[in-house]
């Protein structure tokens, strides 16, 4: 997408690669809002540090950044040796796979490089696929937010006021987003509309992320407590909801994301507000049989407990505990909806009812050919 | 309550009167839960302003520093013409209704204390009628708190998990609180059991005031994000919800209270919790036909866009910026629950179905004799 630094306008991908330098480029996520940076990692333990570091976050984007540290990893490879080659791949891509060990999406990017690898019978030619490869998997995260962003943006009509949990935008794939992906297209097809960002408590992914995206795409929007939108959806002010997923469940259609997107569903329900899910096809999970099966991370108590911000604009952001110095605190950190609560889940394949994803999944990529 | 200050347990009220020095006595609570500290204000003039920058917070609370005020101010008249002391007395009220004009329970109090006054003959008769009046609102106001917790204490089972919204804790009043005193009560009786305490952006009132309060009375407990019940409800571990009210119409059984606690009430309805509501008999609004005609309060975005906390235990609160510096906020600081989604209203006179308020009005003080 369009970031505005110092004035000028530039088109930025939230992970791209230097070929001449042999660097990973990554937007710096941990100074977003306050601070844009783009830091270059030269070498694959750098870049496998600031996938374990959350300098990038979001399946998609994480798994784009593996990819690109396999590459990175394989092409600085100085040795003669088809199978010393070999055994060093093997140790780039599993010091990639261990920086971020739950997602499933890093897997498949590093499986997909490996594969263009071995096609390969010279070590400058598994050098030059891996780098194909992994720009081949960057550009087809980007094809499908696209595509997401053209099924959806027909949800989104002229005055609409949309609502999103998180930050399921550009920051979190390659570029254009999932949930955001519909507001791009349609703000790009000359309509006018208006978002409310959760703020996203307690890492405030809503208010920092996803507020800075849309401030620089010039979309009208406002930030409003967790608390909020229960209210203004009684009030009528809130016309539709669209969030992202870390695994949508083929088989059953339910939803595992950010914790507080159930919450956002109930009320959806109980305010007949459509509510969509939009995901990449490699959120959907073809194996588990129950939502119950979702293992849920509970994160550190510090993140309940206070909260990252600055205390001058552009200043470099630092933790304040908020809570009471004696307590405790949950920190449940994705939550699971029900298929009944959804009205549609936005893929790159169009738009399904929940329930409708088994029987639509040859379309929707599965079993893999 | 009991409050544990450098290793020693001391009784305090959260406002009390020192007749000797004609000081009003106040826990600061913008420093909590990080510092404790009593202020005392000497002249009704700083009275009124600590009501107006909410060193003092809580309708109950604030009635009772005006209601201390107002006989300070009385107090500190030297004249001795009656009609001079009259005028005097109406200056002090004024000053003191300015502070925080929208409560309705500061002008209750400072009602009752004209009234005492006025069946005085002489100045100094009518100075010791103000401040007895005082005394006795207090105290009233107390004993209501006391029977709340008597009536609520019979909901919570040993082993409960119960959730609350905010502070509706001895912070908010004079005393024991309401949504805090059926907790407080059945701690007497030695029953056991958990309090989750909802963060409550945007000013964060559970996670430091109430976490603080329960903390002090050794009560377990953990602070969870405001998204975080959704989930803890689906997985059965919430049995109970208790929270305070800014207001309840008694005509229509509708809850005004801090924002969130309408999206509490739609949780627990869809998974069976029950949901209570605890409140004094000035809470109770015998005039407004709907609660479309309560007006919400939308305060400052800056309250939605950063937080207040401390960058190491025990120092200064400070204010950081969370959010995306050119983003805006919506802050609406109230909502309304519908009858139809609570289950009771306990009252210093029992607990009540909230559409069977108005049946029992008499009961609760309506009209008043």
């Amino acid at each position: 997408m369009n970031v505005t630094i110092h004035g000028r306008r530039r088109h930025v991908r939230t992970v791209e690669f230097d070929a001449r330098r042999n660097a990973v480029r990554l937007i710096d996520q941990r100074l977003l809002p306050h601070r844009f940076r783009v830091v270059a990692k030269r070498d694959y333990r750098a870049t496998a540090r600031v996938i374990r570091d959350m300098v990038v976050r979001g399946a998609p984007a994480i798994a784009a950044a593996a990819a690109y540290g396999l590459a990175q990893g394989a092409r600085a490879f100085r040795g003669r040796s088809l199978p010393a080659f070999a055994r060093h791949v093997d140790r780039v891509a599993r010091a990639l796979l261990a920086a971020r060990p739950t997602a499933v999406d890093p897997a498949n990017a590093l499986r997909q490089v490996r594969a263009a690898i071995k096609t390969g019978t010279t070590i400058a030619a598994q050098q030059r696929l891996a780098l194909a490869a992994a720009r081949a998997f960057a550009d087809a995260s980007v094809a499908e937010c696209a595509a997401i962003g053209r099924h959806g943006a027909a949800l989104i009509r002229p005055g609409m006021r949309v609502l999103t949990h998180c930050n399921a935008g550009w920051l979190a794939t390659v570029d254009i987003g999932t949930a955001t992906a519909p507001l791009y297209a349609a703000q790009a097809r000359g309509r006018r509309f208006h978002v409310f960002c959760d703020e996203t408590r307690p890492r405030c992914q809503g208010a920092s992320l996803t507020a800075w995206e849309l401030a620089q795409q010039g979309i009208p929007h406002q930030i409003i407590a967790d608390n909020a939108a229960g209210h203004l959806m009684q009030r009528g002010e809130i016309d539709l909801l669209i969030v992202g997923s870390d695994r949508v469940l083929g088989r059953t259609g339910e939803v595992a994301n950010k914790i507080g997107t159930y919450t956002k569903a109930v009320l959806a329900r109980r305010h007949r507000v459509p509510f969509y899910v939009a995901i990449p096809l490699s959120s959907l999970d073809w194996s588990l049989r129950s939502g119950r099966e979702i293992p849920i991370e509970e994160r550190a108590a510090s993140e309940v407990l206070g909260a990252w911000g600055v205390r001058r604009r552009g200043g470099a952001p630092v933790y304040v505990r908020i809570a009471n110095p004696g307590s405790g605190a949950r920190n449940p950190a994705f939550d699971v909806t029900p298929a009944e609560l959804i009205t549609g889940i936005i893929t790159p394949r169009g738009i399904f009812r929940p329930r409708e994803l088994w029987r639509h999944r040859r379309r929707l990529g599965w079993p893999p050919r």
